[in-house]
């Protein structure tokens, strides 16, 4: 450690796709050292004339440093890279912060693993787009052993943004992840099939966005009111009842048939809330589907 | 029409859902003389008391006013109220603004039979919550002839809010409803997916929350970026390839139905996002699903 940053002297940066690669650029342009290596060669090129050291094989690179952040597109990936014997045996007394999505359940046995191999480890997920790495902008969910992350949270403050500790289960980064994922792609999925369904009305993406915009910007308070809503069991459907829902469901549904597209996905959603309705709460708000999907 | 205001002395509100409710509310508090109907006695109490006049009948209603705005379940509603032969002919030579909403087809249907039986007829949709009903916030969508749209304007401004004209096409504002319909609730789909699983996993929506307004704010700038994708026909994945969509589509599949819970939601996104790479398009950019799902 430099006495006067408390940054270690090294870190190591497995896997070299959009985000490692990003993740890696933010650790040399603050000053710590970097060693960098991926499964496929060839994709270290900008990060070794920023001053990277290039690691020849996985074992080199995760010796090479007292901290190896690893980030691939999954637990598969990350144990294909370090479940090899010499792998596994160079990261013994050494910090692992795997920043690779998957599920809660992969953390936890990764965790696990880890800890039958003597690999101090920490699990992570980061909740923003590549470009945001190293700027204010990007977010950071940890969570593992609380002291193991406050030793290592000055060098992983190089990666900018906010850093959030959310626990000791190391399966808690990933339930976040998971939850946040679930929002983004669905949301996206929403929006790709609106401009499908709006170019076969001669609608452009250009005209539709602004409203777009508009609907984004009534979601953040009613996911706090949905969450108030779902952690309390209440289900006011007074000023919008789920029958009232289900009926604009069945318009988009209608709308994109008429015009061959695809609407299997609001054919889900308006089937989970006709669930609701068929259950007797009709006049409940949509937050009800919460119960429904789980089973209750 | 008053001379001062250029509003029409008296306006019809048919349908008294959460609505319908807000609309004659926010009449009334401009000023604007208000008569209500609903097919279920009982709605108007409120607003008698605010100084409404409830018409005994449909066809007394719309007799009442030089404007009726229509605001009901769908067009199945508005047609079982308006095209009995006794309140058609009451509409003949009067102004019919259908704020209901359903699909661009039977909008513009509905223009058709206007047409036919001399009403004079405007077409809108509403974007935002009964609450916002008079307030800045509101957002009303019309279409329909030009002229009619702006002799009407200044009632409609009583309305509070934004109001846009999109066009003569009757079915266009249904179009952009449909659409933004379309994000709306499979936004709120995922989030209360996502609010399950997290439920299952120890997280409560209080604590989920704050991250899930996080993600809300990355929307606005992505589509606006993929609205312009689309137009364009490009599908730049450089920084987040659909092979790598796919996997994180897939930990949420896992992970929820771990707990038991339907995640055919999920399924149906991540079976889209896989039939783009199966069609060797796994290198570009999410938004490559509007293709797919419009059968391109
Ligand atoms: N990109 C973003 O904006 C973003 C945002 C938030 C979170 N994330 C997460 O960050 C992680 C990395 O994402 P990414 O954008 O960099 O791209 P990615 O496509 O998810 O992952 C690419 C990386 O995974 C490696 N990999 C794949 N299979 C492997 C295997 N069997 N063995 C070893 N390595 C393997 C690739 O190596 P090769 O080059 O050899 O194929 C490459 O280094 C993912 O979990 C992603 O969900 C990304
Ligand atoms: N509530 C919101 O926040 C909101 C936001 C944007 C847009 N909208 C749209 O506004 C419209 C009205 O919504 P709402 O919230 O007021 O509640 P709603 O549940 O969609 O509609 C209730 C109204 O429809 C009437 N209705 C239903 N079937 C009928 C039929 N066969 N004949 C005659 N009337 C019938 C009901 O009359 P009865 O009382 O006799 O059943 C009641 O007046 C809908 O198209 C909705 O999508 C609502």
């Amino acid at each position: 450690m430099s006495a006067h940053t408390d940054r270690p002297s090294a870190v190591t940066v497995v896997g070299l796709g959009p985000m490692g690669r990003a993740l890696a650029a933010a650790f040399l342009a603050a000053g710590v050292s970097t060693t960098v290596w991926n499964r496929t060669p060839g994709r270290d090129a900008e990060l070794v004339a920023a001053g990277a050291r290039a690691a020849g094989s996985a074992e080199e690179a995760v010796a090479a440093s007292p901290l190896t952040v690893v980030c691939v597109v999954n637990y598969d990936a990350s144990d294909a890279v370090l479940r090899q014997e010499s792998v596994t045996a160079a990261l013994k007394g050494r910090t692992l912060v795997n920043l690779s999505a998957d599920t809660p359940g992969r953390a936890r046995d990764t965790a696990e693993w880890a800890a039958r191999h003597g690999v101090r480890y920490l699990d992570g997920a980061i909740m923003t787009p590549a470009p945001t790495i190293g700027t204010d902008d990007a977010v950071f969910l940890h969570s593992g052993p609380a002291e193991l992350y406050e030793e290592h949270r000055p060098v992983l403050a190089a990666l900018g943004g906010t850093h959030t500790h959310l626990g000791e289960d190391p399966g808690r980064a990933a339930a976040y992840d998971i939850a946040l994922l679930d929002i983004f792609w669905t949301a996206m999925a929403g929006y790709v099939h609106a401009l499908a369904v709006a170019r076969a009305e001669g609608v452009t993406g250009a005209e539709l966005a602004p409203f777009a915009q508009g609907i984004a910007a009534i979601l953040p308070p009613l996911f706090t009111e949905f969450a108030a809503d779902t952690d309390a069991g209440t289900y006011s459907g007074e000023l919008n009842p789920i029958t009232s829902a289900v009926s604009t469901m069945a318009h988009v549904v209608h709308a994109a048939e008429a015009h061959g597209i695809d609407a299997s996905l609001m054919r889900v959603i308006e089937g989970q809330a006709r669930r609701v309705v068929a259950r007797g709460h009709g006049s409940d708000g949509y937050t009800r589907v919460a119960d429904v999907i789980a089973g209750r």
